[in-house]
């Protein structure tokens, strides 16, 4: 097949569906987004997604046959092996789903699975800030913290495909607890829902701060976005809370440095989007706690493929493959 | 050469130098060891280098360049490509020698250098206690804390050479101070040199302790293997400290299990000889700290090599570098 015959992807989230069809140099040729509906079940949710890449590969006047492979990235845990999606939280009642045989069946071209961090980490590799680089780490902060390993110039995955579990790192022993389980792990600490969880402790213990105004006194409505808003507004508390959790996330990847001595840490997801305010802090952090040499050897910066780092992800998965 | 052909390995360090001919299948044909005398400089120290290696060599007979390959293990900082080792605290003195070549040069047969704990990994992976993994880390717990990381089956060095500094992650943000100028890294707080330090601390604030007794109350007496045995007869004081440390070596091990989803652990250095007692708790603390998929299919057992970890990992860093 001619080597510049696109890839179908495929971003299997929680909440939505994003297909693509993607040139080899990640131009993305055509787009479909849907609703998962994740409650109806693995055969609807199938359904959905062979409907969707067949929209995008009609759009484009081609038969999803005609695609050199596809690339599902979806939520973990899952089995890049047996291509079985096992039981993510995110995807409530999928048990042992063999996404990968039931795309290649409908679609009729190879298909290859892999979690959504670890997609992402290939796409930021190969079409984002990590273009050139042998060894990346790419975290991504958003309400819960993982992370995807380029190590030696490919994906590392682990003895059974579990590497990269960056966001339950213990950083205090006897910290918040986790949704893990565990007691002070890195994404207890630094991530949205850590933050969000610290602000509406503040605020129920009526401590003055923006916040409970912002959120016009319902604490469901304290969010991380809505304690980073009233942190550029100046208020004290919400900065407190804020820079805790940016210190706590440089001490994350001091040790993501000290280990891995990578040349480049790209920082996605939701709360990545604050840019500046949030890497300024991590890089400080990383010098304090990190060896000089190593922090001198490594770039933090924001990742580039924003909402596309799915389906360019995935598209990524698909070439690695099939180089 | 014939594949039979056995290597010359020397291991470099800061008090003692042991050079061997070591066959193929980790066999030692033949061994010497001198001290290093670092403050005589590196030329006296290369000289005695070249002496036990042309010692080992005549004990069985054969010329040093008939050596299929020389491999050296020496205390880091040092470069891998160059060959030379970059000022190291255990070598005062040394600036940038060219280690490699000045042996190559001496002693007429390829030479490769390797940082110790890297070798220490290669050598447990080839010859004792890693064999036939593809996913090991190997942990040396002595006066600190060093790591070496056969990742996918090889050495992963990192963008700089430097990944796997294992001591140096932080557990505690504002905990003990450790010799790299960081606060509360494992090595602060899970080495012998940690041990002892909190048992002095509690010695010198006059806490009841069999510590004081064994070491006639002489702070300078008191080391990690003195407060083992003062725990090993059942002193309260001496069980806690042993417990604190083991536990944090264990908070270690499970971030280093949770990140690299390796398939075994193996720990070496001088705290290793205490045994089942040191990785009982390590065990536990990996079950209650690490994800539980990633905890159930990790092993952590003893370094196989004990002292001929050295001579035998360098052994295998010039066996990796000519297979």
């Amino acid at each position: 097949m001619p080597s510049e015959t696109p890839v179908i992807s495929i971003d299997l989230g929680g909440t939505k569906i994003s297909t693509a069809l993607v040139a080899r140099d990640g131009h993305i040729i055509a787009q479909d987004y849907q609703e998962t509906h994740a409650a109806q079940g693995p055969e609807a949710v199938i359904r959905r997604i062979l409907d969707g890449a067949r929209r995008v590969v009609a759009q484009a006047g081609v038969r999803s046959s005609q695609a050199a492979a596809i690339g599902i990235c979806a939520p973990g845990p899952l089995d890049t092996e047996t291509g079985e999606v096992v039981s993510p939280p995110n995807l409530p009642g999928w048990d042992h789903v063999p996404v990968r045989q039931l795309v290649e069946d409908g679609l009729g071209a190879p298909t290859y699975l892999e979690k959504d961090a670890n997609a992402a980490a290939l796409g930021e590799h190969r079409f984002g800030a990590g273009r050139g680089t042998q060894h990346m780490i790419y975290v991504t902060v958003s309400t819960g913290i993982g992370g995807g390993l380029i190590l030696d110039g490919r994906l590392y995955r682990g003895s059974c495909g579990m590497a990269g579990e960056v966001g339950h790192i213990t950083l205090m022993r006897h910290g918040p607890l986790c949704g893990c389980g565990n007691r002070g792990c890195l994404e207890a600490l630094a991530s949205g829902t850590a933050i969000a969880r610290e602000a509406r402790e503040r605020v129920a213990h009526g401590v003055p701060t923006l916040i409970a105004v912002l959120a016009e006194k319902d604490p469901e409505r304290i969010t991380a976005k809505l304690v980073a808003e009233a942190a550029s507004q100046g208020d004290a508390e919400a900065q407190e809370i804020m820079a805790e959790a940016m210190n706590y996330l440089g001490i994350g990847m001091a040790n993501l440095v000290n280990l891995f001595n990578p040349e480049l840490i790209v920082i996605g997801g939701g709360l990545a989007n604050i840019g500046e305010k949030l890497l300024e802090p991590v890089q400080r952090a990383i010098r304090r706690h990190a060896y000089a040499a190593l922090a001198q050897a490594v770039q933090v910066v924001p990742a580039e493929l924003g909402d596309d780092v799915g389906v360019l992800g995935a598209a990524a998965v698909a070439l690695t493959r099939i180089e």
